[in-house]
């Protein structure tokens, strides 16, 4: 095979729909038809219900369904990756828009908008700056926590709706709970428990059901998959026909413009701007790592391969297209991904036909969506959203590691009390302190030899040969600013305890770098035990750390401490 | 020898001076009470000049050298720090009383005796919280860089003094900077330089001539410390005689008020706490990590121990002490500790000696300190400073590492364009975040079999045996959320480069924790490894972490895969 030029492999690497455009098959297409057919059932209602959601119109979910899905179809390396309105993000951004200080601004919708342009432009920034590997800083309990914490809060926004409440205004006193309570909506409960019932027997019930009956498997995923719009499409004609919104003040979406989004920059407002640049980096932030974590998950699955720097590329651009097509701020959302993932997707190509549908959609059917029940699609995000409550999950992470138990349970308890922003900027620093503090102690022990071997090992944890002037330390971490003091500590310790010793042998093994403050100290304390006539050994050292002491006086200053290739070596010079 | 009983140890631990005052002897004495005599002479010009220093009357400095270094010696664990008024903190102190927020308090002194109290207190909180180990966070090279800023802030700071120019408001317009210039008083600048001329003498100099006559050591010191009291008093006789104050427009200290300070608690005010906060809590930061930074490098010389916990109880005491007797902040100085150290000071008795001759000095003589030139306590201050200003230093730490190197080269620059305490803490972030980007690109290493040994080497730096279906990598670092998707990206890519592989050996000589965050990606990489009909191996698990995977489901997962003990014992079975 020849390789292509190197100027057609940038722009594969741009757009990496040109890397699968050129392999495309008609049966690729056949599965990306039904896949895309089935994910836009899907779509129609969660656009909406997450609109609603973040406390915006509901087209501002439909919008960020078309056109963000198809830029990051074009620029995205995900092959499967479904983008468009998500449940985390709409939680943020109704977080962000009735701060008091972004709700005095007035005008939401232009807020929204504002929010999907600066987070765009903040992903783009940082793929400029090559930043893709800041999802390394974000650790597993960090983000579990946080999704249990802000699943928490959607079902408490959600709960509500179910029960044809509005929001409350009680605050802490139980007794206006109790009255608040009262006001609940029955007919709205009634649509409610249809809801759930339907859609929990779309779950797993009706797939078991029709495979025992013998269906052919794409029919089932087909058949299992409608639940939510049939749940939408049962709930809005019972709403119809009995004129339930009118009679019986069941809440409604409300009228939906009709046509396609016109394309506009009249959000653009430097004041606002600013305000919301603090909101619209975490939504970036988490829209990032939640997509990216979303997307290996498919692509591990196919041995296909996610590139972090270009999915900002792709996510910024797409939350830069639903910010001009009029939508909320988009990411890669996880149930939607894996229905277009088990329907069959083989490209993104599913994505752009569930885009088109979703166009035509909202070109010749948004009037119908006007007398979809808020219950309905309230009972739609509850399903899905549940699943994502971990509690148990933090005393599991407590069980193997009790620092990331503690920094996932103070994520989701902050994302709950502080509020969504203050949680994640707690288990982010927890984390970091953690990992400071834990590269502050590093595990250091006295090794003696496996007695008729060239093996060094922990005299606390094997039983070893040990030479009474002899101290063999094997430090077990890199030496830096942050852990050379408990290491001096360390070894003053030693020498106190057994004052035979005339020569300590530092090992190696597990040393990569050794900073500049940690070099200074090792000088120190070697002048100090050359002072007591005592010598300071170093053994296997890898290569770049004695490349970099080889630039110092350190090894002159050894002597006559010597550096060692092998343990073995350093104990048959010095016994 | 009978243990002593456990309260009289606990005792002993909270004032160490009860330890060395048991075995204390008249020859230590005779040691203490020149040291502390040598000392006070260096005292008196250091209180009134860094008084100065941090715009405040010359008292504050003088009543910090007396009950301070009092209560330190009978709190602190080093024998020999001379802790009392420090040019680095007065800079700080200055910065702060000049901020406008800070300013507009009006009253200085009473700012200064706030200072004191609150940073006194913070040490005291910090001691209580065990934090102890936080002198870990600063690093050499941030240290070294935020001692040259200051530094060059406290010559801009001096130097009009020594030309008699009152402080410049210039901005940036240089033809104001000549006019400026012009006010110089020539009269101030001839102090000036006979100061820096007897104070250069006196030291190197004069030494050096005195012991080639064969003067005793002993006196020999004496001699060469008195350079700037006697600068002090030759100036301050000039200004009398000649009537210089009054006639030439020379600079004086002015009045002191005599006799001892009285000890009040009248700076107890809610809303200026609250003001001075943040720059109680730097200078508190600073003065605790430069006073066990010198208190180290005396105690390594004579084998004593610092305990940082109790540093900052002492140091902590002694701030509130100077707060209710008057006096500014406090900390030990460096140039003061290595005078009473090479003075030949036993124990804290040359302080508390000290300290009686300041209060004796502060009762009989503050009328005679009225007339002491300020160019003179500037010169001294000068010649002290100097040798902090170490640019060179930057390109030394550059040339060893260099992160190391710009964190350095930041924090001075910080500390010169943005001010001190945002100087400091741009070189913390750069240190933590270098850090952080440090474990996120571990060191790994291919290795294999140098033949006929057990050694397993980098196969980039030896000639190794490998075999063409095994693996061997060596991760040279703790496996955490940072690090852990550039390891899996690694492997990723060996495999890919070498699609025989059937075997991977992870060898974990360097792994000391694997946390929750690389436990469930190792898990799914495990399981996309098995689709593909490959095993995952570890060997060389040190104890903690197989103890921590035991309690997981992983070792169970890894099958056919295995735990060894030893990479040979992998490579016997796998080949």
């Amino acid at each position: 095979m020849i390789a292509p030029p190197d100027n057609e492999l940038q722009l594969t690497k741009l757009f990496p729909i040109i890397g699968w455009l050129k392999t495309y098959t008609r049966q690729n297409f056949n599965d990306d038809l039904f896949a895309g057919i089935i994910t836009s059932i899907l779509l129609v209602p969660q656009g909406i219900a997450y609109a609603i959601l973040a406390g915006l119109p509901p087209q501002l979910g439909l919008y960020a369904s078309i056109l963000p899905p198809v830029v990051y179809a074009l620029l995205g390396t995900s092959r499967t990756l479904s983008v468009g309105p998500v449940s985390i993000a709409a939680i943020m951004i109704a977080s962000a828009l009735t701060a008091p200080e972004v709700s005095a601004l007035g005008n939401p919708v232009q807020n929204a908008l504002i929010l999907s342009a600066e987070s765009g432009l903040i992903m783009l920034l940082m793929a400029l700056l090559r930043m893709g590997g800041l999802v390394n800083f974000i650790s597993h309990p960090v983000l579990t926590g946080f999704t249990s914490g802000a699943s928490i809060l959607i079902i408490a926004n959600q709960l509500p709706l179910t029960l044809g409440l509005k929001s409350p205004a009680c605050g802490i006193e139980m007794g206006c709970y109790i009255g608040y309570l009262q006001t609940s909506n029955i007919i709205t409960l009634l649509i409610s428990i249809t809801a759930f019932a339907l859609l929990l027997f779309f779950g797993k019930p009706l797939s078991a059901a029709l495979k025992r009956v013998g269906l052919n498997l794409t029919l089932v995923t087909a058949i299992s998959k409608c639940g939510p719009l049939l749940t939408v499409l049962l709930a809005t004609l019972a709403v119809n026909y009995f004129n339930l919104a009118a009679q019986f003040n069941v809440a409604v979406v409300g009228q939906v413009p009709s046509g396609f989004p016109v394309l506009s920059l009249n959000f653009i407002n430097a004041e606002k701007w600013r305000i919301l640049l603090t909101y619209a980096a975490f939504i970036a932030l988490i829209a990032y790592v939640e997509s990216v974590a979303i997307a290996k998950v498919t692509a591990n699955l196919r041995g296909e391969k996610i590139v972090p720097n270009q999915e900002l590329i792709a996510l910024g651009a797409a939350n830069l297209a639903t910010a001009i097509s009029g939508g909320m701020p988009v990411a890669g959302g996880f149930s939607r991904t894996m229905v277009n993932f088990s329907a069959g997707a083989r490209t993104q190509m599913a994505m752009l036909i569930a885009a088109g549908i979703l166009a035509l959609a909202v070109i010749f059917f948004s009037a119908r969506f006007e007398n979809i029940p808020k219950a309905a699609l309230a009972a739609i995000i509850l399903v899905a959203i549940f699943g994502l409550v971990r509690i148990k999950h933090v005393f599991h992470t407590w069980n193997y590691d009790r620092g990331d138990g503690l920094a996932e349970l103070a994520t989701l308890l902050g994302v709950l009390i502080l509020g969504i922003e203050e949680g994640i900027v707690l288990g982010i620093i927890l984390t970091i302190a953690r990992n400071l503090r834990k590269t502050s102690h590093p595990h250091i022990a006295v090794v003696g030899r496996i007695p008729e071997t060239g093996y060094y090992r922990n005299i606390k944890r094997h039983s070893v040969e040990t030479w009474h002037h002899l101290l063999l330390v094997r430090i077990d971490e890199n030496i830096t600013f942050a852990n050379i003091n408990y290491i001096e500590d360390y070894l003053a310790a030693e020498l106190g305890r057994q004052p035979n010793i005339k020569h300590i042998v530092l090992i190696f093994t597990s040393v990569s770098d050794i900073d500049t403050t940690a070099l200074e100290v090792l000088e120190k304390f070697n002048h100090a035990l050359q002072a007591s006539g005592k010598t300071l050994n170093i053994t296997e050292a890898k290569g770049p750390v004695l490349d970099k002491l080889k630039k110092t006086d350190f090894i002159k200053q050894l002597k006559p401490g010597q550096i060692f290739f092998h343990t073995e070596d350093a104990v048959k010079a010095l016994v």
